[in-house]
């Protein structure tokens, strides 16, 4: 049984507001809350006796924050439609939380994803599992971009969050830092071909801009590579344009695949 | 002012099976309303007197099914959160309605997009949207995938239903029925890296699984050419998987990428 106090605390972390307020946020499901606490530190787990028979070890071991419920109960908790046996609160990475305040700006070593203001939590959560399986580590924000530690993002990364590093920061400052002869690419319907562009030797960024206004200026502005994907057959009517993610996973995958 | 009957009739249209009672289905929003004008035929229109104001043409042309209605109004007809000026009920192809019972068999030239139980009606949309920046005419999905008149499907297409045709059809007898040479893809985790794979020279059939489970026992067997988008760098943890939306976009690139 889990007290009411509880329940109003973990509803408070489907804002943003409550979860800086907080410093945590929360993931759901056997899959996504097994790679989080790889990654993450867990303040409360909430769970059916069911997971808790199959993940012995895990429950033993957070034993003295585990609150034992009923799928009924869950259902109270839960942020899903259809939830999944356990729930963790989890801590908030310090990076995340403070960045916008923050002195300190965010790395780029090897391949680096920039996101301008990606606003649908859907999307974010995707491009968050084409980080992860591109091999690249860190994903640095504009501050308009959507929270990733929201519960629709979480949820949809399927636990590529507790693998890749999200930072909140002013972009262009960030981009206007980085050490000279780093590839800053962006795509625009006026860009080069993709095709004529091969993975740079260096560190890199790969910028991506919003769902309906793609880059802003201030971002545009530091693209130093204008990359357009072509679509097929040249000249005939298509759609106006790619979705986010789907121009991110192309971008990811023509930079890793003419990699030496 | 419209009619609760004709409100009646466009929530009907949420349905399946209202759609297939009707042979009709619903787009919404200037723009996609405005593309598939281009290849559908409406049965009604309902728009607001901004939306007419801006598209005389097309209002007049239609003035016999055209239902003025305030924003309010609009608001009681349409399926979407925020609706958008104007919302159209259009005829359905009668191969889209049909096919399942159907004798004759979806086309198959040049390259065919075959989807084998994609479930969400988003990823379903996304993928109409890519096979039109590729320049696939064609998708021929099994009879368990989503309805690609579903309203959500519709909307999340952004047009591209109106440039991409759609056909039903039990898929494991469609890809046994097509000519002998005829390259047939499928992603499998234990595929063949994508990259030793080059575009066929004739007609090829790129087969998109379920979200979950993959490509089934039936229409694996038919696979002829199994492949794999590899992640990075080898042996890292990471994601189980892409997302079937984003492997499509992929897999696609690369065979318009290394065309001839």
């Amino acid at each position: 049984m889990i007290s009411k106090a509880k329940i109003k605390f973990i509803h408070s972390l489907e804002t943003k507001k409550g979860r800086r307020q907080e410093g945590c946020f929360v993931a759901e499901g056997p899959k996504v809350v097994g790679d989080m606490l790889t990654a993450f530190t867990p303040r409360m787990l909430v769970a059916t006796e069911e997971w808790q028979l199959q993940n012995t070890v895990i429950a033993q071991r957070y034993a003295s924050i585990l609150e034992t419920v009923t799928a009924e109960e869950l259902r109270k908790v839960s942020f899903l439609q259809h939830p999944q046996q356990v729930l963790a609160v989890l801590e908030m990475p310090k990076d995340a939380t403070s960045a916008k305040d923050n002195a300190t700006l965010p790395p780029c070593h090897g391949l680096t994803l920039a996101l301008d203001s990606v606003q649908d939590p859907g999307n974010l959560g995707t491009i968050i599992r084409i980080a992860d399986w591109f091999g690249i580590e860190n994903i640095v924000c504009s501050n308009e971009t959507a929270d990733a530690f929201n519960p629709k993002v979480v949820q949809a990364t399927m636990g590529s969050l507790s693998r890749v590093n999200i930072y909140y920061t002013m972009l262009p400052k960030w981009l206007r830092s980085l050490k000279e002869g780093t590839a800053i690419y962006g795509t625009f319907l006026d860009g080069n071909d993709i095709h004529e562009t091969s993975a740079p030797q260096g560190d890199a960024v790969i910028v991506m801009g919003n769902e309906g206004n793609g880059i802003s200026h201030d971002v545009a502005e530091c693209v130093n590579s204008r990359i357009l994907i072509p679509n097929y057959p040249k000249g005939r009517p298509t759609a106006d344009s790619l979705n986010v993610a789907i121009a991110t996973a192309i971008t990811c995958y023509h930079m890793r695949s003419t990699e030496e």
